[in-house]
């Protein structure tokens, strides 16, 4: 029931079951009030007493209200004079009117690789863990803090990488940062300082991670693809090499064991340094994952992983595994602006330590895969033109089409209102691998309620 | 009560009363036991119906833990051959036993400047916050985002910001980053780029500040600093100006009005910008808080303020306001790699709309008047030839020493396990300005508990 505040002769409603309590609303009303200027500056309001009895309230509640909005400024109470409304003119907030930027008229439907079905993050675990977290954390976890990251989190990561990945960590070694980019920018600054100039890059990648590097000053070179992934022979006028081993993005295979061997060879030998972008090594579906490349020379390999894949991008948290020798540079690199907020940081440690996370990626592993399945036999019954490669992990496939269609899939793909990227777009300019017409389908990013249509748009715009 | 799991041979305590439930404590126990070898690679583990019974617990908890376990990579489960220690070599964890780095031994109290009581940090409204904050968030929020910041907090901070600070700001204005020194970070990109030099900073300050504009290929160039704060003429050569006008850190004093009109003159006339650092306006004691400088002119200051101060700094965030014609460049320059976790961003949003971020600065802010208080009786009765400056607002103050005796202090401060800084560190290179002993004391940073005993040691180090 709603109550008129006839005391002021200014219409305010209160709404005593409001969710937040009586207190709230009536500092909501009044400060909507004032905001207003229903309530002009000056304004002497009854005395809380007077109040209270109006409403049929407690006399406190209206004391306490006056109090929150004397402190936010919008009331003044001077001994004497009473409670008034303010007489500084408050400058109207554009907040909850400003109009907003213009959206882009967007698809209905994506497949664009990158990105999880951030609709399924397990908002009430993490939410289960950030209390226990926040509410263990030591005090001084609120503080500026280590570069590096917490050490909660470096510890919990050390164990999760080993017995999952394969990764060799020691916590100290850790890096926590905002993401893979994150990451990359930070050793593209180390790799500078330690006077490298050109680092190999795979045929097919993402452009934004190559920009990083040119960023930073060094030059990148792309090796030869073929159908046993990126060649990594050759690399000798490089001094580093920034590869997706266990899941070629976006081409999808898995770096062959010979060539696994020939980079680690070429690590060792040379002194150079592997960038291992673990990006989604979680999910993989026909066979055991494919350990980390870090396993087999942690002296000479970078590991980085990120959550962004696993949990949601917008955590804005990913890790890496440094050689003993660079750790303490990177972290320098880092320094302590960068430093990521300690609180998520927390909430994933006792995320990972609790086995959250990994009921999380198995859960999320069966989702992918069933998805992977509805869709290969869908592009069976209807695209046999296509053919789905790269299907044995991930969160994207990659579909070979029939050659000179690429451009034309990508008109019909807008014409049915699905986002998705040709193959052309990852091809590293100076790229000498062959060209084949593709769609880069990322299968992780609709939401459940939209898949399916999703899947019907990618079919009814693929060449039959 | 401890079960062994005689099925093993081995000893494994089960404790059914493990808050966390009996399948995170089979599961812990399995785990630590194949970790640390008592189950060798390849041993066969009884089915989940005899281990079961022989543990007097359910059978889904025993095949649960051992699916967890299996997901893992601890075992294996394969058709026809039961479920294995898995064969592959578990690398050891170096997680929970790896030898930290020694700490410094540190000083029994601090009252260094620049932190506020993190112990005070409010978990359980952050938390509630949180939980409303991250249910009710859209999906899209937890992807890549805005390099701005969320809208929900932008549009908080602008309304907040109108009412406490006279911040004149569109939502489409605000800058969400990771701390003032990433907001000046970005601000010294964007000034570089547009072919800026010089930029004035106050005589005394932070020399980290100094460095990022450094770094950003700037030049600073100290004020003159009298009685009535930083000099704000003879800005000519200079084309913007860092200060920090309601709260002079470290001196303690706010921008005269003189000083203020000035500034704000000179950057209208020459074009120039003033980058306004509001590290703690919310801390004022004895008057009406001094509004931000930016209201005067928001198109030619850049308003920064942060959470570092009022909440706790291991959250990394922080806010910039900028004029309109600054606002896209600087999103540029902050770019998609430095966006925040998007969960605190949204919870900071939830706590500024609830009321709580009110109520939190108006609790901090009795408490920290009652220490200053405390501090201001302590010293006139203990210490009576140093004078207490700069004593109206913020969460520290500049106590005035005899000439030539900050060294002497210091090292008594240090005799008495005290961590206090001299104002001497705060002083500009190249800075004119007279050269006062004294030290800066940060008295918001001590916990309760250790608040009486850092003032009994700073009063034992000070001359009497």
């Amino acid at each position: 029931m709603a109550k008129t505040w006839a005391t002021l002769g200014v219409d305010l409603h209160l709404e005593p079951a409001r969710s937040r309590g009586l207190r709230r609303g009536l500092t909501d009303a009044l400060r909507d009030a004032v905001r207003t200027g229903r309530l002009a500056p000056g304004t002497r309001l009854p005395s809380s007493r007077t109040l209270a009895a109006d409403l049929g309230i407690a006399r406190n509640t209206v004391a306490d209200a006056y109090g929150d909005l004397v402190a936010e400024g919008w009331l003044t109470a001077r001994q004497g004079s009473g409670t008034r409304v303010a007489d500084r003119a408050v400058v109207p907030s554009a907040g909850g009117t400003a109009p907003r930027r213009r959206e882009r008229a967007r698809p209905a439907y994506s497949l664009v690789p990158g990105t999880p079905d951030v609709a399924a993050f397990p908002r009430a675990e993490w939410l289960r863990a950030a209390r226990r977290a926040v509410t263990a954390a030591p005090s001084d976890a609120l503080d500026y803090g280590d570069p590096r990251g917490r050490p909660e989190l470096r510890t919990a990561l050390a164990g999760y990488l080993a017995r999952s990945r394969g990764v060799r960590a020691d916590p100290d070694a850790v890096l926590v940062c905002a993401g893979f980019s994150h990451g990359l920018r930070i050793l593209g600054t180390v790799l500078r300082a330690r006077g490298v100039r050109t680092v190999a890059v795979e045929s097919y990648g993402l452009d934004a991670h190559w920009k990083l590097l040119t960023d930073a000053g060094l030059v990148t070179r792309p090796q030869p693809y073929d159908e046993l992934g990126t060649d990594t022979r050759g690399l000798e006028s490089a001094e580093a090499v920034l590869l997706t081993p266990a899941h070629q993005f976006p081409m999808g295979g898995a770096l062959h064991p010979e060539r696994r061997a020939a980079v680690v060879e070429w690590a060792r030998r040379t002194g150079g340094l592997v960038l291992e972008d673990d990006y989604d090594g979680e999910f993989r579906y026909d066979r055991q994952p494919v350990g980390a490349l870090q396993g087999l020379d942690p002296d000479h390999v970078v590991y980085v992983g990120t959550a962004s894949k696993s949990l949601a991008p917008g955590l804005r948290l990913a890790w890496m595994v440094l050689p003993p020798a660079l750790a303490d540079r990177a972290a320098a690199a880092k320094g302590r602006i960068d430093t990521c907020g300690v609180l998520d940081q927390l909430t994933l440690a006792e995320f990972l330590d609790s086995g959250a996370y990994d009921r999380h990626v198995r859960a999320s592993r069966l989702r992918y895969r069933r998805r992977r399945d509805a869709l290969v036999a869908e592009l069976a019954r209807r695209a046999p033109a296509v053919r789905a490669t790269g299907i044995a992990a991930g969160l994207h496939v990659v579909l070979r089409l029939p050659p000179g269609t690429e451009q034309a899939a990508l008109r019909a793909a807008a014409w049915h209102s699905l986002a998705v990227h040709g193959l052309r777009r990852y091809r590293h300019p100076e790229a000498t691998a062959e060209q084949p017409d593709a769609l880069v389908v990322g299968y992780g990013t609709p939401p459940d309620h939209a898949w399916s249509g999703a899947l019907d748009a990618l079919c009814a715009a693929l060449p039959e």
